[in-house]
């Protein structure tokens, strides 16, 4: 059960922001100090600015960063916005073709453990992420602020 | 983040047979069941022999059974078993190309609430998911006992 590199992306995207916390960074500049697809990190970045973890600011010296602090930046919410956590397919109402579904207990058991993975990641923001934040600026190869 | 199918088959199977305790079932009476792959259930049944879960019975009564009652076999056990649960490339050290790994406090937060899932997974046993037994084999269009 791999996280979608969609989500993957968007992690590592806010990561940077939030390192460089006070310039802006290209998505180019990003991709490559990921060492990860431009194109791929383009849609990331879109839709991260759709739910308004991220700003776009134009001009000479523009680029991305963060729309709002760090700590307010919640895991459980990012997680949930970029991925689908359809774990079976009776999960989805409309898209259920399996014919036990109303004899078995397995739906309700997957979403209570759904439910416990999420209890956890809602209690962390992006804050505790880069909490080692001088050594992710080196890793990163940034300038040190 | 859907279950593979693989997983998900497992855990169809397993429900089938609990369904029908004390007889065989043929992969072909189990895949005509659910509307699923005979080949690909075929797989799936030749692993859940491999962990012991499932007895394969020979002659002209011969099918798949139960290797053990269904309160036995744990839920969090049988999805560690035919699943990868490497969320992100961190959290394996051989395949590992992240460079801020060892800055970066996602891998912690991730296995923290990984582990709360399964905490949920490992206190139900099949026996739980199979509670509604008349009805799962009604669904199952099985004879009842």
């Amino acid at each position: 059960m791999y996280l979608t590199s969609h989500a993957d992306y968007t992690l590592r995207l806010l990561i940077h922001l939030a390192v460089q916390r006070n310039e802006t960074a290209t998505i180019q500049e990003i991709a490559a100090h990921y060492g990860i697809s431009r194109n791929h990190l383009m849609k990331v970045a879109n839709q991260a600015v759709q739910e308004g973890y991220v700003k776009a600011v134009r001009g000479r010296m523009g680029g991305l960063r963060l729309a709002m602090s760090p700590r307010e930046i919640n895991i459980g919410r990012v997680l949930r916005s970029v991925e689908d956590w359809t774990m079976v397919e009776c999960f989805d109402k409309s898209g259920n073709s399996c014919r036990i579904t109303r004899g078995c207990g397995l739906r309700g058991i997957l979403k209570e453990a759904l439910d416990a993975y999420f209890s956890v990641l809602d209690s962390y923001s992006l804050a505790d992420v880069v909490q080692r934040k001088t050594l992710l600026v080196q890793l990163l190869g940034l300038r040190p602020a």
